[in-house]
């Protein structure tokens, strides 16, 4: 295979963007002396408002790269991409590191093409279930690649353990964990296993502080990303979600601030709140527990779910700490103790790996 | 790729062996109308007496597998079975479910050959240095494709993961685990987080007879089916260890008791000796910890070790359930808190799982 030439182009350089073409400049010195490789020439950086690329497919400098895409003076639109990798002379692979419900949108069409696709976008396999059907329908016609391993649970190995508990014939009868960084670092904090923890709107303040949650904090709260995962993982298991809105998802925004215009807003009335939290923690208390923002997915009963439950102290979950997500398969051949993966499920770095690791699947795999 | 073919040759037909064909049989239905696979055909079934194989490279049937193997009249030796696969008109894997040295000692012949292996067999990755570097580089050289998964930690996503974290370019610091079923067990009721569990050589009986030992419980307790497994994630991690004997491996034998002449007979004395396992308990339980056997392997210093530690209650380790494993990773991306897997780390179901999801990896790669 050494003689093959594979083209790769990113999309999207913000946070795991950045950390991506770091781990890919490393990555494409590595394998350039590995001969089971093919040969990767990076033609194509793009961010909103800029593309950096080679009209003649040649390789771009990772040297100055940031430099170089900050002083391109073009922009490509999403078609003028697809149509500038469909005529490549070789393999590409497109990198989504958006969170782009557009560029999600098109992945059906660039995947017919033979275009393969690795992304930690959760919008394209956590939207309509008719988008998931067309991508990996599209993908079975062409011979084309789709990856995502890091739209749950950054770099864990989610997905592809997920995966081989199915292809290898498991039955998986329930999935459950916190797969939220900002939900678990609230309530480790605001419910720890020891001690008392702080009021719940000093905790969303904090949080908001140290950058763990999203600019306004309710986009966190209301529950919608890990309802994305759920279904995600729910469809890979085997259940046709038809959409992240298509089952119970417990909001932590009280109805009052639903519609208050700033998350600065919200946070500055949030204490006016604190009472219910307290309620339900209290509530947990009382009966030895901890509460805990999960979500589950039962495949007897074909239920999906998102939102507080209680937890045993000495319960994986309710042992979590800071940031961590967890998430435990139960299956039939794991029998009563399910497989538990467990560690950092955001962040540049740990996103960006479980990308560059799909990329390297890919590669194996041209 | 639809017309390809690829030939399977298993060799063992154990516990681990049988799970597997049955896997196998499942997985060979669904891949018969999946496009993108290669047409998998098993030609060759082994175990120690007896070998059914088909002369002419024709599917055998999964029908009654079992009942024509065991009325085989023919045995073939090591020898013939490797220049039977190398004479084969198609892709070659070998599943090797055996434990057996000999046979992991063909390894680098085999895969020089151009025969991909998949195994659960830790012995050719936990001997000599020397033989992990012939396996190695005779699979760089033919292109062979050779997996262990299941070679550590049964089907947990063990060995995938550490190589990815090594692939995307994460620094793995520390790995630290309970990686033997048997001893998983034996202290979580011998020194359980809440209760004070029983007496030692107690414990061990009820192991053997729940069939948690090997027929001789001293092959657990010498630590040597852990050693292998650290020397193989240190390897992987990128230390060169020499051999399981090279590092601190602390064994559970008394001395007295190494060279008593049966398990029996062990089991018997080992009462004799409670009074020391039972001090090492309560100078934990003072600190207020409780006692594990864990192996570690050090990046920075580059030590490996095996034996007996102390953690603290609300510790993962220390909080392990039944036979369970656990697995953790620190890296410099994955920062204070580690990536951790856990799960049953033995059994046939779960051990042929990481097989088979290994002979997936190399179909999709075929």
């Amino acid at each position: 295979m050494a003689s093959k030439n594979v083209f790769i182009a990113v999309i999207g350089a913000g946070g795991v963007g950045k950390c991506f073409l770091s781990q890919l400049e490393t990555l494409s010195k590595r394998l350039s002396t590995n001969p089971s490789f093919p040969k990767i020439s990076l033609v194509l950086v793009s961010r909103s408002t800029k593309t950096l690329y080679s009209p003649k497919y040649e390789a771009l400098a990772f040297e100055n790269l940031a430099t170089s895409l900050a002083s391109a003076s073009t922009a490509l639109s999403l078609a003028e991409v697809i149509e500038y990798l469909s005529a490549a002379p070789a393999k590409v692979i497109l990198v989504d590191n958006t969170s782009s419900q557009d560029v999600a949108d098109q992945y059906p069409q660039v995947l017919s093409k033979g275009i393969s696709i690795v992304t930690p976008n959760k919008k394209a396999f956590s939207g309509s279930y008719k988008l998931w059907q067309d991508i990996f329908s599209s993908a079975a016609s062409s011979g084309a690649k789709v990856y995502h391993e890091s739209s749950v649970g950054a770099g864990l190995p989610t997905i592809s353990t997920l995966k081989e508990l199915v292809d290898t014939g498991d039955e998986v009868t329930r999935i459950e964990g916190v797969f939220s960084g900002t939900m678990s670092f609230l309530f480790n904090s605001f419910a720890p296993t020891e001690g008392s923890g702080g009021k719940w709107s000093a905790e969303v303040k904090k949080a908001k502080e140290l950058g763990y949650t999203e600019p306004d904090p309710r986009d966190d709260l209301n529950g919608l990303d890990v309802a994305r995962k759920l279904t995600i993982l729910a469809r890979l298991a085997g259940l046709p979600v038809e959409s992240p809105t298509s089952f119970p998802v417990q909001s932590l925004i009280p109805k009052e601030l639903e519609s208050v215009a700033s998350g600065d807003e919200f946070l500055q009335r949030l204490p006016e709140f604190d009472a219910q939290m307290e309620e339900t923690k209290v509530a947990a208390e009382k009966e030895g527990k901890v509460v805990r923002f999960v979500g589950s997915i039962d495949m007897g009963k074909k239920q999906v779910k998102v939102g507080l439950e209680k937890f045993d102290r000495s319960h994986p979950i309710a042992a979590l700490k800071g940031s961590d997500n967890i998430i435990s398969f139960y299956t039939k051949r794991y029998g009563s103790n399910p497989l538990i993966i467990q560690g950092a499920g955001a962040g540049g770095d740990v996103t960006a790996m479980g990308v560059t690791g799909d990329l390297i699947k890919v590669l194996e795999r041209s």
